[in-house]
């Protein structure tokens, strides 16, 4: 059985992994980027691997989950960013 | 002393926080906010605010200190994409 903190983790992660799909849908509808900063892009991909393997080091299963979905979309956004700059 | 995967979590925790300093600079200095998605900012100050709440329940110092920094960050970034819309 999980944890009340789990429920709290999953929750969490589901919706900052989900806050990026409008993101990515407004670029492919617009194919315009040029209000989103290159460096937060960049920023966001890197960090977001450090905190998968974070997960993966504390065998954070929410964390991993979320981490590793976001970092598709992250993926997806900055390669985007750099083709319709 | 730290463990190996505090560190990872406070450079993970750092790097994603910071990122959204070039953004919120970005829309400080264009005043333009179009190509932002006002969903995905609302979804990540709504998570957020959970992860920071999963890490307060984990006693989880990085994810504690970054979601917080964050957090103001996007507060702040969400702000900027209501007024200049």
């Amino acid at each position: 059985m999980m944890q009340h903190s789990e429920y709290l983790g999953y929750a969490a992660g589901i919706i900052t992994t989900l806050a990026f799909l409008p993101q990515a849908f407004r670029i492919f509808s617009t194919r315009r980027t040029r209000d989103i900063s290159l460096l937060w892009a960049l920023a966001m991909n890197t960090g977001i691997v450090l905190w998968l393997l974070y997960g993966i080091a504390k065998n954070d299963l929410p964390m991993i989950a979320a981490n590793s979905i976001s970092l598709i979309l992250l993926m997806i956004i900055l390669f985007l960013k750099l083709r319709y700059r």
